[in-house]
């Protein structure tokens, strides 16, 4: 192996390390909305500075990579990418700590009807956020497409949440403040989503050397 | 002039004409909300396939210029920074759009009160980002950090506007769906504005060679 190719495998393991924490984070703040669980909430909280560490680290060894190798092709894909995905997951891990600031204003407060669909958009997204990271470790570019396919299912979940928690707030006032950081919660999951799709589409840039951004016609 | 400073000009070249068009994306979609004019949001909506197409041709600029070239130090610095700004300011154009499409479904709406704090939050939004593009033309640190400082004060306008909306949604019902999209224009706003920030912290490392990112203390 060359020396190279450890560092090219070092990029993907530090990456990964990344993930699994911000999978956690995204996993724990949805667990502290519906459990109603202020430690859990607050252990994602403690989090965020290690994920920010890792960011930095990373983009620092990948631009030492660019610096002092020449990669072509199919290397330089990858640290571009590389450096593309460090970005979405630190988002990633900004949102789920906004989830779980939410989940702490409510844990006190009365369920107004069991979380809208909250657990059903968040098992859609977390399973969006798994495949988006597979499919880089595997190099899977089916497996990045279904990733893509999946951003609709989110946005008409998204909105047939916002529809239910309008008319929550129509119904008394009181569900007013609950609502917002329930709305709050949905709009988080929706953004953690669109960047799992970013990963994807950063993989199949990867893999295959295509720019499939805003090209609706390649995501079929 | 080297044929590869020519060719890092023309890599600034294009961010900035990018940077020029989604700065006018985020001034008339703001314009369409507080005039109510239809028309003008319908004109941000028509420039996202442009702006889509501006950040794929960037980015296939920079990373050819990595391939081809041997950039080092500051060149290099000013390649990644410039794939980094390019991502941002593709998602500030998506943030515009949101905000347009907020416009058009309130644009028949009455007024609840003249529009909050949005005209007041949208002109420091404003300045932030025109700051932090100035910042890079000009490789002008000290501005750069002026950028940083800003963001606390959203932050400050965005609390306090969800507090008012939050109080017209109580008042009586009837503002509830209309305050719902205030409260996401003033989102938009609030994201625009960490755009501006990530913007700011890349041109200070592409400047000074110093990741700012997550260092609250540097950025005093």
């Amino acid at each position: 192996m060359r020396h190279f190719d450890q560092e090219l495998e070092q990029l993907k393991v530090m990456l990964l390390e990344m993930a699994s924490l911000v999978e956690s984070a995204i996993t724990n703040s949805v667990n502290s909305v519906v459990q109603k669980d202020k430690l859990l909430a607050e252990s994602v909280l403690e989090k965020e500075a290690t994920v920010n560490q890792m960011e930095v680290d990373i983009d620092d060894f990948a631009i030492k990579l660019l610096a002092l190798q020449q990669p072509m092709a199919v290397d330089l894909r990858l640290i571009a990418a590389g450096l593309k995905i460090n970005t979405d997951l630190e988002r990633m891990g900004d949102l789920a700590v906004n989830i779980a600031e939410r989940a702490i204003e409510l844990y006190q407060e009365p369920v107004i009807k069991p979380m809208v669909d909250i657990p059903h958009i968040a098992a859609l997204v977390q399973s969006m956020v798994q495949k988006a990271l597979d499919s880089f470790v595997n190099k899977d570019v089916e497996l990045a497409k279904s990733v893509l396919a999946s951003d609709d299912a989110v946005d008409d979940l998204r909105t047939a949440s916002f529809h239910e928690l309008i008319s929550y707030m129509e119904r008394t006032k009181h569900n007013i403040p609950q609502a917002v950081s329930l709305l709050s919660i949905v709009r988080n999951l929706e953004r953690i989503a669109d960047h799992a799709t970013n990963i994807a589409e950063d993989v199949i840039f990867y893999v295959k050397g295509i720019d499939v951004r805003h090209h609706a016609e390649v995501r079929e």
